[in-house]
């Protein structure tokens, strides 16, 4: 703990950089880690915290050369308590060291300085629980969510705040109109949208900041986004792009031929998640169902 | 494992009867075991597992005979890691065996299996986890909180659905109107509370409820309920009440002889949860602290 090394800058580059090479590279899928119980039973695992690492470390292995990211669902680490996150901690390291791109899929949110802390366990430089990017709720507004954003920008990570999921229980809640503020008359969803495009302006002009934007949003592909009153030019546009996190795929419904056709201009900039029909191939048929998407994706890109 | 165990009934009483009981033994003070970096560093604790685990414990052991309640701010323990959530097990397993209720503020939420195990960590009885209560957020509608709901009610568990936080960032969001559905016109605060009051109805209606529900909302005192669109009668009232989790004293401003200005027929609904302006005590006077507070928010109840 020497001052130089606490004020060395970040040698990392930005998420959103990371991100556009990753697209480059192996394309837009991203592969869940969803350990569901009845997919450990499936795969002969245990349901405990030896058959969560087992099953993240096979998934990690098969999606190597076949997907740039993996998408853990934090929730089945946490049903284990601190031995699961133990196992979450192995798999987060595996793909770190296996060059993949990693989002924590946790839906964190809270205000001040307990969101500050949540920033800290899935940002810091070698925190047991770094990933590269983290699903965030801003239930409490996105302004809400400064102090993980800084840190983000400082530390070459990326969040993804939730905005218009792919689960019908939300259209009520994201679709409610804005009555106060600098997004009246916005859905909550589009307001939310803004602010994150906004914020990725910003940082630009700090000089600092790549094409692709270090904060993204979480857009269902079985979502309306006209209806919702989102606007998906806004994301392509004006210099910095905001990418997307897009579940839905799969076993929720859509399919990959739809990507152009459902995300328009921004269907290059989304990062198509999938997890069910992926993972139920089981352990030794994955990696082929991986290789198989992924080029399904690359075709359908808009 | 035998059949016969996992057979068996629950043989907790509801959340909402043994909040009650906490309430008429030891008054409405919420302790808030937030070990803050600088917090830890005031006490003269590491800022690692060892520290997070002594401080929780010593507020544990501060709360018995003051307070009945306490709340382990997740995001603290999280920062660090596995580690930091072994250190949270032995803070509930410790607040567990002193008879104190726990409600674990994490914020969580999320859809289907995902959210349903987010519910089996904390709720689940056996689980490294368990807890008596958990924080929630419903962006995603409190529709999809189904799965945990059902596994509270189930196990004696509580829920508290954030819906007016204490926070300005949250205004836009919390103040929208909705459009769409049954609460079409509410605002997204005021549907979810509707959303949360008519749960325990229905809960109520199984003959299996108390008067005291163990759905709760997160109703922040800084607040203005009226400007919100809440109705605070509709918790009193109809049978089965709702209780509040009630941040905002102390530190971020209410003050105790405002409870009944605040919460007006709810008032005695409310768990006054305080957590900087008692820690800040530090290990030597929070017992003291606790005790002043406890007695301050007794005299105020409405």
């Amino acid at each position: 703990m020497t001052a130089s090394v606490a004020a060395a800058p970040s040698t990392v580059a930005p998420f959103g950089s990371r991100l556009a090479a990753a697209f480059d590279a192996r394309g837009q899928l991203c592969v869940g880690i969803d350990p569901h119980p009845y997919l450990l039973n499936a795969w002969g695992l245990t349901d405990d915290a030896a058959g969560l690492t087992d099953f993240g470390l096979r998934v990690v292995d098969a999606s190597v050369g076949y997907a740039g990211i993996v998408k853990p669902q934090v929730a089945f680490f946490e049903r284990h308590g601190s031995a699961g996150f133990l196992a979450l901690e192995q798999v987060l390291s595996a793909a770190r060291a296996a060059g993949l791109l990693i989002i924590a899929d946790a839906k964190r949110g809270d205000v001040g300085t307990s969101v500050e802390a949540y920033g800290q366990a899935w940002f810091q430089p070698g925190s047991p629980l770094e990933a590269d990017a983290l699903t965030v709720s801003a239930f409490q507004g996105v302004q809400s969510l400064a102090a993980p954003i800084a840190l983000a920008a400082a530390s070459g990570k990326g969040l993804f705040v939730l905005a218009a999921t792919s689960n019908p229980e939300s259209e009520a809640t994201q679709t409610a109109i804005i009555s106060r503020g600098p997004r009246a008359g916005h859905t909550v969803a589009a307001g939310i949208v803004a602010d994150v495009v906004d914020e990725n302006q910003n940082q630009r002009t700090d000089g600092s900041s790549p094409d692709l934007g270090s904060l993204g949003v979480v857009l269902g592909a079985t979502v309306n986004f006209t209806d919702y009153g989102i606007n998906l030019d806004s994301l392509a546009g004006n210099g910095v792009a905001t990418p997307i996190l897009a579940p839905g795929f799969g076993h929720q419904g859509a399919e990959f031929e739809q990507l152009g056709a459902l995300y328009g201009a921004a269907s290059a900039l989304a990062i198509v998640s999938v997890s069910r029909s992926i993972l139920t191939a089981g352990p030794h048929e994955i990696a082929g169902a991986i290789a198989v998407q992924a080029k399904a994706v690359f075709q359908w890109r808009g």
